[in-house]
């Protein structure tokens, strides 16, 4: 009889843990990715930590979103070619497959096009896609590569970029806790997480911060019932329409691992989740939160966090008398 | 019979490829490194790639010491704060706990020593040792770390630079073809490596370069039989002793991966391996050496490139509000 209640007990305690899936939530999990070409996926890691795709020789896709710290640099806005200030904060790397579009503006509609723009970008990487191409066809096994993975003998930026995109589709960060908690496990988050989703959706986050990546699939304007003020003159995508009324619209960021990618905004102002919760729930949403429920709400933000992608870091091979020297500090001549 | 002689010829080729091992050479493997610590290495993996060592937030010390790209950031001098140009060409981190001492100048006994140096070089990352230190002691993840790996409640400079030198000395690359020759097989390395071998020690260049690191065990005057012409004001061990005798002598380089540590001499002037032979050979040993001799040479330097530090990425905990905020462009009034 022991034995059958120790049972009993067992089978109860594992009906409280795992309920059934929350298929009708705001919210849905992030699925881990399936890779279908493994080659092509360690080509493009490669280049994603290649600084020779700049023309510094010292800046790589990784400087800036850095998969030791969210896919993000963790500063308000990038450094760039020459240590120049970056026009606008970095956007995370990880689950970026899931963005609408690419940029804060959304001026780009996939990864692999938005992987050529910061590497001609005079501000970000200061290269040119001529001299990115020149510097991976100098070098053999990057050659070698390209053949095996595109078929290729002259390799374009197209193929540069489409493995780099390649890559960063697998920078998901699949079973956080919330997600967990919505495929059945209801002690994944605790009480507190608990209480701040059920206010997240109550005061209206969900109405942005929805879908698998808790956003990044509208764009929305910054600053509906106050005005964001700011010295970052970005316009969002006003700057690509010249409308008024997309003066200061920008795609809404997932809030996947928003514990890691400080600080928050499109102008990175804020360091705290805290604040930037109160922010968004003052400017959005018009409430003034309590204290207790902007720590509700970061509370539960937090269980946001996923599997970070683990990985071997890629070995780069070496330049050869081909490839275009980098040019970190003396512009040549023929310049 | 027919058995037989197969089993006689697999003997005999077998007995062709193993020799004996070479114990007399002027060069010796490099052994891999026994982890006993791997808590006290994975600490210092974190800290060697977190750039929140460096005032501007951006700069780790696998920025300038690449451990995708042999150790080394391939660029003539390093890229420091505020995109400062570095005084010196920034030596290969692989191995370097075979250097008889650490910097050019030898300047520092040790790689702990030599760790807490960049972190509060102006021209490097620009941070102080107190900063640094309170930007680990701000975030729990770390200080449970100290806490387990060295029984510390309070972490200083101590600590930090220990884990970074602890993760350094795994940074060994053993198995090169050279020294699986070394070690009896006899067709590791090619016809052509075995003669720039022969080469290399009848010119002499063994006469500095020997031992597991293949150098970095002493230090020499650059240009004995001609002047090393250079814009770099760099004068060597001089600058630390001002005695006349002691100027432009250095350390001798480690050849170790010399083909993935390019550009070369302490000042960064030559991207090609052959012209670093040459420049060499009529410098430090009075010899022109032919074309066909310089191939050579070159053929076994590459052979003397070890199987790389293999690891997963690190994950850096992230910041709290207790955590000194980077730095990156603008400087506050309390400086």
């Amino acid at each position: 009889m022991r034995k059958l209640s120790l049972l009993a007990l067992a089978i109860s305690m594992s009906a409280t843990a795992i309920a059934a899936p929350k298929p009708n939530e705001p919210i849905q999990p992030i699925e881990p990715y399936e890779v279908t070409d493994a080659a092509k996926v360690e080509l493009g890691k490669q280049l994603f930590f290649d600084p020779r795709l700049s023309k510094s020789g010292f800046i790589s896709c990784n400087s800036c979103h850095n998969l030791s710290m969210g896919g993000s640099d963790n500063l308000p806005t990038s450094i760039g070619h020459n240590w120049q200030e970056g026009p606008i904060n970095s956007p995370t790397v990880l689950n970026s497959s899931y963005n609408i579009a690419q940029f804060w503006d959304g001026r780009v509609a996939d990864l692999q096009e938005q992987a050529g723009g910061p590497i001609e970008n005079p501000l970000e990487m200061g290269f040119t896609h001529e001299l990115a191409v020149d510097v991976v066809s100098s070098i053999p096994q990057y050659v070698q590569s390209f053949k095996n993975v595109y078929n290729v003998d002259k390799i374009t930026i197209n193929e540069v970029t489409n493995a780099i995109a390649e890559f960063e589709k697998t920078l998901v960060t699949p079973n956080s806790p919330f997600d967990q908690w919505l495929k059945g496990d209801t002690e994944a988050i605790t009480a507190e997480q608990k209480a701040g989703y059920q206010l997240f959706k109550e005061v209206g986050c969900t109405a942005c911060h929805s879908g698998p990546a808790v956003g990044a699939n509208t764009f929305q304007k910054m600053g509906l019932f106050e005005d964001y003020k700011t010295n970052n003159p970005a316009e969002g995508v006003a700057g690509l329409t010249g409308e008024d009324t997309d003066r200061f619209k920008f795609k809404v960021p997932t809030l996947r691992n928003v514990e890691l990618t400080y600080p928050y905004f499109h102008d990175g102002a804020y360091w705290q989740l805290e604040e930037a919760v109160d922010v968004m729930a003052r400017l959005q949403l018009g409430r003034k939160l309590e204290s207790e429920q902007i720590s509700q709400i970061t509370a539960f933000l937090k269980s946001l966090t996923g599997e970070q992608p683990s990985f071997t870091m890629p070995l780069l091979p070496p330049s050869t008398a081909e490839t275009p020297l980098p040019e970190p500090f003396v512009k040549k001549a023929k310049e």
